[in-house]
């Protein structure tokens, strides 16, 4: 039996307790997976920050700490931690993203809401939407999760146009950079996502003014940051019909309070932040896979690097 | 000036006037498109069955006849027809179909709809859906369609198996035949998408037998053929909860009529046959394409086998 100790809340340990259970087992690992343990006999860490451990030297028999979370900040300064510290890199957040954009520009570019509300009995035949090459889709921010996304819709055959701070190069994307290029990437979408990081350059990223920019009847997918959008702008242009449809999966505050005009508006889907999430199932097999590394005396994979601090 | 005949009838004329008269203008073809013209003129014949001509010999300057639909069973046949007949073999109905499946599978698996209808000020967060890996989809009809619905949905990452009457080989699927194959499949899919040819042997495919040997809560997707489904089996499935919910695209009488108790129960979708129309747009291109090819020397495309029938 390999004695692994879940270090992080109660509420993660009743998310992990199933999914870890689970992996282990299909790695093929014999797991006494515990809650609390003698320090002494712990081989591996589960590891999230506010967890009860900020010491870690009882734990002589440590062999690897293995963070839930893709952020180290909080623990990689630890100087009482001499064994590997290894972070999350979870598969399942950038799949989630991606079929969560993929299923709702589908569900935008083929009208599926209007079959959803129109079950009454009316057969409302003969209105086939575009082919998917005749649709323009563009996307704020290419990094990973944007870059991910965007590969998904040109494999669909989305004609799929790109912005982001530094120009980049991808193929099957039109790519733009600057103000200039974002002029020209709000110019021609007709489904717009929102995939940028949240700094000061990109708050309020759509305004009054980029909104307008933007083709009559447009729809908008944000699973980035909130603060992306200026509610208020946007709330103004689908008041106008200008922009067609907003789903919205981040807001400035969360949980959105059930008086936020985005929850009663017809034009606007709310969704709870769930485009984004690590996934337990996922993250729980790359926390078995490591732990199979480590008896099977292989390398850990996504050790960070303690100098460098990530 | 080409001088093209557009000899179908006139509701065909009304959907298919701006999108020919748009291909031709794409593919830099000065057309002169005509719904009546001397016969001698006529250079170009774009041609549908119960149209208004049955007798080819007048038109004697004629360089070709361009079907509109991918059947010619109606014309084949016709002796006064000398010069070449091309079928249509329109790519935007097998790119339409790939893109109402995937949406709709990607639909059932976010579980699009409880957003839709939960717009209520209630945030229910954390009810992550399982990633598409993790969610298995079988496909019964590994034809042309069925084959491009599976490649795109793995393409996705979910687990794919498909049945087909004959044994089928594709790369990323888990094939089967047979009636033991068919009870596998079945067995296997959290959502089953119907892409079956209707002949005697397939008609009710699912019927109360095979739609018990399910899993409980599965969902179907139904794009293929309305016969292909026990209407009553399939409503006593969704009444016990047994199935989840069905999306149905066709039926075994369309229009739907209003009384059908599809449209009001609350686990049924009912779309008005829009996922495997013929596209005016791409089927207008396709045209616009041999009238190039004849302009410029170049062999037609799909010219029909008189001999063969096809």
């Amino acid at each position: 039996m390999i004695n692994v100790l879940f270090a992080a809340r109660d509420d993660r340990w009743e998310t992990y307790k199933a999914p870890l259970k689970q992996a282990f087992s299909e790695a093929g690992l014999s797991v006494n997976l515990m809650r609390e343990a003698a320090a002494e006999a712990v081989e591996y860490m589960v590891y999230a920050p506010n967890g009860p451990i900020a010491d870690f030297r009882p734990y002589t028999n440590l062999k690897a700490v293995l963070n839930l979370w893709a952020g180290v900040e909080d623990v990689v300064g630890n100087e009482t931690l001499k064994v590997p510290l290894c972070r999350m890199v979870d598969f399942g957040l950038t799949e989630g993203m991606v079929e969560w954009v993929v299923g709702h520009t589908l569900r935008h570019h083929l009208g599926i809401d209007a079959h959803i509300h129109g079950q009454d009995g009316v057969w409302r035949g003969g209105r086939v939407p575009p082919l998917a090459r005749d649709r323009r889709v563009g996307i704020l921010g290419l990094g990973a999760l944007g870059q991910a996304c965007a590969e998904a819709l040109i494999t669909l055959r989305f004609e799929v146009s790109g912005w982001s701070r530094t120009q980049k190069d991808i193929d099957g994307i039109t790519c733009h950079s600057g103000e200039s290029g974002l002029q020209e990437v709000l110019a021609t979408s007709e489904i717009l996502i929102l995939l940028l990081p949240l700094t000061e350059g990109t708050t309020n990223t759509l305004n009054a003014e980029t909104l307008a920019a933007m083709p009559r009847g447009a729809m908008i997918i944000n699973p980035g940051r909130g603060p992306l959008i200026d509610d208020e702008a946007l709330l103004d242009a689908l008041d106008r019909g200008h922009i067609g449809h907003a789903t919205l999966d981040v807001f400035r505050v969360e949980p959105l309070p059930p008086e936020h005009p985005f929850w009663a508006h017809r034009s606007v889907t709310v969704t709870p932040h769930i485009a984004s999430e690590t996934r337990p199932i996922s993250a729980s097999q790359v926390i078995a896979e490591n732990v199979r590394r480590g008896e099977a005396g292989e390398p850990f994979v996504h050790v960070v690097d303690r100098k460098a601090g990530y």
